[in-house]
């Protein structure tokens, strides 16, 4: 259950850290930059990129998040290096979250769920995928149908970590909840009957770093609901802030670091994949010394 | 500006109506369905498909809705598909509204408005695109500025035509409005200032036609807001739901109809093409019969 190989392999690594795939192209240096002019000639590149950063990372990282709008921005070229690098992601070993957000209905959904989890025809098959709620169940249950299927899971957004978030998701209603509270209970209800040796759902939330306040109150709200913890580095979200979303063994969540970790060439300087993982060595300690020793 | 030359065409043709390309391959007849294996040749030929369905009702209808979950589905040569669908399309006069319902924040959204919004490198340039308010200001203000810049439209996902869209959209918050009359708030103050000729804005609001009672409350409390309704025939919406989705004068808003378009073949027999636009025409008789002549 993909849940729990997750899990394991963050305990084995002693390490709830995700690096974040959103290599924009101008995040990449200047002299590979300076190579390209077509879309597809830009797609090659940042494949290499992705390439060299996974190679980095594969042997201490247990997930990789590949945000599909930096891919999508160079159409079908982009799309097929979208492909390519959650294939070379999955053969180092790495787990993969194709962070798309998707939301629709009935047969809309199923065909998204189809692209992007089971992915034999698209080529876009991950291990879980990012979804939003808006839509209530029935956006929400071809993913779940999908995911029993091909042993995949999901993360639905609940609390994001963007500063406007609290705009709709903070709202009080009549009853007492607020929005990401009510959005909360109903991931739980998704969840309900798909629970892993750990007690985890294949149904996530997506919670964010910069909200440790809201955080506590889900992860005590909501138990059986694994979390992917956006935000930390460069949105303002520090180790002390994240401790609130992890349960008892710092069991129950993993940490997403984008720009922080693809960026890091920029601020020590020298090569980016070395960068990189040094980067990666720095959150794990920052994350493990507030979180003491990952255990089930 | 993009609102203003839809209003147009809905006039001049008389016909709210926007055809969807929700081209599942499985809408396909079987003889064309037959002759294909690959990914490649199934997108090929739903483009072939598309195409038809075209050059069958560019003289009678000013939009269609493209929804991309079918070519993802397919992979990059879905989405060469879809690319080359929105082409022929805005080639043949039509206006096209891509319908991802895409959200996130900050750099990453904007990706997505350059992806689907902008479209030069992409391929992907549409007129308007479906989006999730979700995350709040920050995940839709990147979207409102590549509108303005490139002279593009959204419609923001208000109250779904799903079944299950009462379960989040219809909660009463503290402050006695519901989600959905808060989102279609929020909706009204993203457009602010973004006025055409006919005093709607750039940004507008997806309103199902299977829940007139909401969409009257909605007309009424979003009179710069520019309706998407879809819900027409298959999911159970008709004519005299729809009625309470228009102001006076049939005018502010453009009703989807998708399989009941692209499938009416299966119903009536005979060339697929030719059936499209008989229940074109038959939809666009519907409408008018209950929303009388559109005027300004």
């Amino acid at each position: 259950m993909i849940v729990d190989t997750l899990l394991e392999r963050i305990v084995a690594m002693q390490n709830p850290t995700c690096v974040g795939l959103d290599t924009a192209f101008e995040y990449l240096p200047e002299a590979m930059q300076a190579e390209c002019r077509t879309a597809t000639e830009k797609a090659e590149a940042i494949y290499a990129f992705n390439c060299d950063i996974i190679d980095a990372i594969a042997d201490m990282v247990p997930a990789v998040k590949v945000q599909i709008a930096y891919y999508e921005a160079l159409g079908p070229a982009g799309l097929q290096c979208f492909a390519a690098t959650l294939a070379y992601a999955r053969e180092r070993g790495l787990l993969v979250i194709a962070d798309a957000k998707r939301n629709d209905i009935g047969a809309t959904a199923a065909q998204y769920a189809k692209a992007l989890l089971h992915g034999e025809e698209s080529g876009f098959a991950s291990d879980f995928l990012t979804v939003n709620g808006y839509l209530g169940s029935d956006g929400i249950a071809p993913f779940v149908e999908e995911s029993k299927a091909s042993d995949r899971g999901l993360f639905v957004l609940v609390k994001t970590s963007n500063p406007s978030s609290g705009e709709l998701q903070d709202l009080k209603l009549a009853d007492g909840r607020t929005v990401y509270e009510c959005m909360g209970d109903m991931v739980e209800r998704w969840g309900a009957g798909t629970w892993g040796a750990y007690g985890y759902s294949r149904v996530g939330a997506v919670v964010g770093a910069t909200h440790p306040a809201e955080a506590a109150v889900l992860r005590q709200r909501l138990p059986h609901t694994f979390f992917l913890i956006p935000g930390y580095g460069a949105q303002g979200g520090n180790a002390e802030m994240i401790k609130n979303s992890f349960a008892a063994g710092g069991m129950g969540g993993i940490v997403n670091n984008s720009r922080g970790i693809l960026c890091a060439y920029r601020k020590t300087g020298g090569d980016y994949a070395e960068a990189a993982r040094k980067a990666c060595l720095a959150m794990k300690a920052d994350l493990l010394s507030v979180l003491g020793e990952i255990h089930a």
